[in-house]
């Protein structure tokens, strides 16, 4: 185990700033004397595209690439139109980065509000692929703007892709208690992906004989969500159908206020990167009012990949601790809630 | 107003047969002693294919084109691989018949339960588009089988396909008392699809000055559908998006076993169809246990597509009364609750 971690922090847009100030807080709280943290923070997103035009230039990926991890706080402003900081950043560092093992748990903690009726014991994670499927950026637009446009969007699947993330979910699988997977598709639609990524999953099964495997149609699994969260264990599914299952797991399991993320490349060849699920929610941004724990489980993320196993789940443990006394306590600020998170993990 | 209805049955697989039965009780119940009704019961599905192996001919297109309407029951089984029925009969059936409005309304009504806590309030329609995106079955695989296995997936979307959908949930916006249109994609992600959709919505607006607008990610709408749902009115979306957010509002406003949907073609060029969103639930077919109410109120959405508001609202009526007293009551069979609604709607 490395005993230092040099950090990429990147704030972002909006709220971004704030909760990244909290993670910050509560990852310097929790590292033993000895482990030598240092962090270099990089000004992308919105500020910086207004100012140069710029969103990740090759020489931002190589300073980028020297770091251990990368902490992300959230890119985006109305003030930039849609797609250009998705696309020129956020999209373009996971595929330079080859952030293919898109890591997203959903737990749902004592405490936690959920929309759900009755008290579903929700744990499960997501491993959503992160470099393939309808992300690749592939298609075009032919006769724009005239009554003739035609805009087509291409999904990319490669056997080499979709194994190297389903033999993740696989492993990931067989290391929980439970050890079951679900593969999430569309296989009865989109055939030619579907057949692709059901029988990869189906041949690295017979590598995981303890495992218990399902197949679940995208539209189906929103309703098992809703109705049956408690089914899950592990979930592998493609790039656009993880966005999405992420987004309703998230809401089930606490809110988007709690949801954490890894953009991992488990090979180590680039460093990986953690960040809250949540965007920029410019409408609070300044405020402190934004709830650094989603953030802050991004550090126990962080932390655990690197290697920190006690220090990951000591924050964990503090996490769940706070959200069982928040339901007594009055609204806290951003700041607050990460230095109530600092005391615990440190103390 | 038509009076007669010439009416195409297809009960297909599983609970498909037992559903529709009591779909034409409860039509023949409802519509006044001058209105002919004619049905021709068509065998398709799961049967015809092991028997045949075929899905539906030109011949039954030609066949199924001389009906006012199509009632289908559900198509499906195991025992036929993933996507052979789907691409061969249900796919090739809408986009033989330019189904581009799929019309999936989503009500909570009282008595019926919902995952969801408190009470919310859920009374929208989505319009999803049937003919277009990645529903084509435009892709490919190359390599097959092999670990270069490279397997693709276009979404085809078409300023002409974009715009008449929207068109016509504007028109459902501007008829219902909110007056709301919320378009779902992934604008963000999807640029070349994205824009086109948004640019075509934007500019459609403007003919709509008192439809009050929203755009959303789809990864977002299914957080809004769990934690806001009474914040929709209309939606309008994309074909695969459409499939997945529907799933979840069915979920939510009741289950699938209220879910109904028309697939209509606006223009009357060809009969649209009306079906419920469950399938053939073949673990449960045969024993009489299916719930027949999306059926049932598909056929009040194939009334109303007809010209019969009067009998589609005695129907939507019937079912109100009767989820009502179902808290009440013990189990009933398929055969038991087509019965009760017959009884209302014809008293
Ligand atoms: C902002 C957007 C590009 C991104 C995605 O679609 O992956 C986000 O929704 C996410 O889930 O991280
Ligand atoms: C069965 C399948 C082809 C279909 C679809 O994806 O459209 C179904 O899920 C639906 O929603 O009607």
């Amino acid at each position: 185990m490395s005993r230092s971690i040099d950090l990429a922090v990147i704030p972002g847009d909006g709220i971004g700033q704030e909760v990244v100030a909290e993670g910050l807080k509560v990852l310097s709280a929790v590292l033993p004397q000895d482990v030598k943290l240092e962090t270099t923070e990089y000004d992308f997103g919105a500020r910086r595209y207004h100012a140069t035009g710029e969103t990740l230039t090759d020489e931002d990926l190589a300073a980028l690439k020297g770091h251990d991890a990368i902490l992300l706080g959230a890119i985006g402003d109305p003030s930039v139109p849609s797609g250009v900081l998705e696309r020129g950043f956020l999209l373009k560092l996971r595929f330079a980065f080859d952030h293919h093992v898109n890591l997203r748990p959903s737990k749902l903690l004592p405490g936690v509000a959920t929309p759900l009726a009755g008290e579903p014991e929700i744990d499960f994670v997501v491993v959503r692929e992160g470099t393939e499927g309808p992300y690749t950026g592939n298609g075009g637009t032919i006769r724009k703007g005239t009554e003739h446009e035609v805009a087509t969007e291409v999904s990319v699947n490669t056997a080499f892709g979709v194994e190297r993330v389903v033999r993740d979910a696989f492993a990931r699988a067989q290391a929980r208690p439970r050890k079951k997977l679900a593969l999430i598709h569309k296989n009865n639609v989109l055939t030619f992906a579907g057949h692709l990524w059901t029988d990869v999953f189906n041949r690295v099964a017979r590598e995981f004989p303890e495992v218990t495997t399902e197949y679940m149609h995208v539209d189906a699994a929103t309703i098992y969500l809703v109705t049956q969260p408690e089914r899950f264990d592990v979930i592998v599914t493609d790039n656009l159908f993880g966005d999405i299952v992420t987004d309703l797991a998230a809401a089930v399991s606490g809110g988007i206020g709690v949801a954490a993320s890894g953009n991992i490349n488990p090979s180590g060849a680039y460093p990986s990167m953690f960040e809250p699920v949540h965007g920029s929610a410019p409408d609070i941004a300044g405020q402190g009012k934004a709830d650094p724990t989603a953030t802050v489980l991004s550090v126990a993320l962080l932390l655990r990949h690197l290697g920190f196993e006690a220090e990951a789940a000591r924050i964990d443990d503090a996490v769940a601790a706070d959200l069982v006394e928040r339901v007594a306590l009055a609204a806290r600020s951003t700041e607050e809630i990460g230095d109530a998170l600092a005391a615990r993990v440190a103390g």
